[in-house]
């Protein structure tokens, strides 16, 4: 039996290339006890891959070269030497990026969300146990209601509106009473958080993002949830109203590396969190696996009765993900990226 | 009747100069019912006056042209119309810095914490009402237990340690189980930080930083109560541990104005909060007047068993205030900076 791997070949410098890949095959060896076969249906691709390609250890291990790079899919249990999962299960596993990969359960890969959890395709369409209802609306739910501290009649702003944790966001910050807006990268993307998602407004962060922020939040911004960094995040912070608070979720801008220098602004950040009070606050989701169940009943109740919405952004074919994967540094995927590794036996 | 003024000539650039201020008599009028006549003893001088002279309004009103720098005092009741506070008596008010003003008993002047408030000498000299039993006192104990959650066994770093609250801080942060170092800026200072205060570390902030940090602690760092920015900010920032707390009480450092161009740091901040999930938390005493009572009664308590010391750096003379603020902003003083512009009556 053999698994479709794409291995790391080196660390990138910058955007990642393809010649940083390869796609390989690799012998996969017999299931010793306990331990599954779990065929990839949807590889997750997610911004924080592009840190685990660097080399360095940070909150978690890195990507190893000669290894898949690290991540989480949605599969198919096609073997099993375990009671828990028998064969034609669905789970999620932190299988990475590969058509095949053997688990022994009870023993968590990667990081504590990244652990064999069975998905019912009756609920929801399984691609959604990676998306809205997987690790990145766990992370929107977490940011939300577990560090926020959002109030009905504030105005909450987020970054990379139209994104798989961007659009659950503000969504969830609607259903809470507050004011969402954000920034996407299109007038189609925008046309969507505003019109589909029903965010109270929605701006280019390619134009003018102070006219923006003075347009969309007259009275400022009480909470940001951040992912993208750079600009944004800067322009965000001037708008930041006294006592707001700034989760931070990601800095996709910075994610191949540091821009030009620029002024320096540690005074207008340290300044900036004296004069208005502001809390600055780092957010991993695998610190709120505590409100796991709560995220799931409340998210899956929320898309059953229509409150929340979600796009996936489906592309095909192992061979596809590492263009797709540069894509999602540039936001040029509309909607949660997917890459559909086998065919989706549940559509 | 004329009060000695230093008044602001022009809105300093940089570096407040000589020429930025001037020293006038103004009359003072006759006392209307309930107000007080208070005689300055002690101006207190307070590095978050710089913000005040820069003619923009941020957290509270600035200064104004051809008005005494705003400040707060320690005086004695020269005359009353008051029976609230009798000729004769001490107190704290927010007289700016001038020799004689009038106070209007149950209206504010200045911020929260400024509001005239009545002075016992017997509890203690007079000139501790607006040093450890005053603003900078209650900074510390606010920054200490309103905000950093710090715990027993932690370590907690501050910059300025044999400052008006970087010696307050570690003492406190001591008193609370916890390890406290620091940075000062000369061998003096360091001496006195870690020989009378009790600080288990201190190291010159003009020395290499990094290596202070590894000697001083070797297990990082889980609050960091930050008086100074600059990269005595940045390198604490490498050196703290996961889950830490980020106190920003100032940063002196870049009150004159932005340093030189740098590296872009924003990727460096965010992501140094997602993967430590760190909190970064502004200070400001004003929201913490419910902690009032609280910091008085401990920290005179400590006084009198000796558990926590202070040490002030006195200038005589009005006409010395200018010299005695840039001193302060470039560290030259040596504890609480006051200016004693009349005699004081209980010495």
């Amino acid at each position: 039996m053999k698994s479709r791997q794409m291995v790391l070949k080196s660390f990138p410098v910058g955007m990642p290339q393809a010649s940083d890949f390869e796609l390989i095959e690799a012998d996969v060896s017999d299931l010793g006890e306990d331990e599954i076969l779990v065929r990839t249906v949807y590889l997750s691709l997610d911004p924080y891959m592009r840190g685990r390609m660097s080399g360095v250890r940070s909150y978690a291990d890195p990507a190893e070269l000669g290894k898949p790079v690290p991540g989480e899919v949605v599969g198919q249990v096609v073997a099993s030497r375990s009671s828990v999962h028998k064969e034609g299960d669905f789970v999620t596993a932190y299988s990475g990026w590969q058509s095949l990969a053997k688990h022994r359960i009870g023993e968590t890969k990667g990081p504590a969300w990244g652990a064999i959890k069975k998905v019912d395709p009756e609920v929801a369409p399984i691609s959604t146990a990676v998306g809205v209802l997987g690790m990145p609306g766990h992370t929107a739910y977490a940011g939300v209601f577990g560090l926020s501290d959002l109030k009905p009649g504030e105005t909450l702003f987020v970054s990379a509106a139209s994104g798989a944790v961007g659009s659950i966001v503000g969504q969830i910050a609607k259903i809470r009473g507050a004011r969402a807006i954000g920034v996407a990268g299109s007038e189609e993307k925008i046309a969507y958080v505003t019109g589909e998602l029903g965010f109270d407004g929605c701006f280019n962060h390619k134009g003018d993002l102070a006219a923006g922020f003075r347009k969309h939040a007259p009275k400022g911004i009480d909470v940001n949830f951040e992912n993208v960094g750079g600009e944004v995040f800067w322009k965000c912070y001037d708008a930041m109203n006294v006592h707001g608070r700034i989760i931070v979720c990601g800095g996709i801008a910075g994610y191949n590396g540091p821009g030009e220098n620029a002024p320096d602004r540690t005074m207008l950040l340290l300044g900036g969190l004296i004069a208005r009070r502001l809390k600055m606050m780092g957010l991993l989701v695998g610190d709120w696996m505590s409100l796991r169940d709560d995220f799931v009943r409340d998210v899956s109740a929320w898309i059953r009765t229509g409150q929340l919405r979600y796009r996936e952004d489906i592309v095909d074919g192992l061979e596809n993900s590492v263009t797709a994967f540069q894509g999602l540094l540039q936001g040029r995927n509309f909607g949660k990226l997917l890459v559909r590794v086998t065919s989706d036996p549940t559509r």
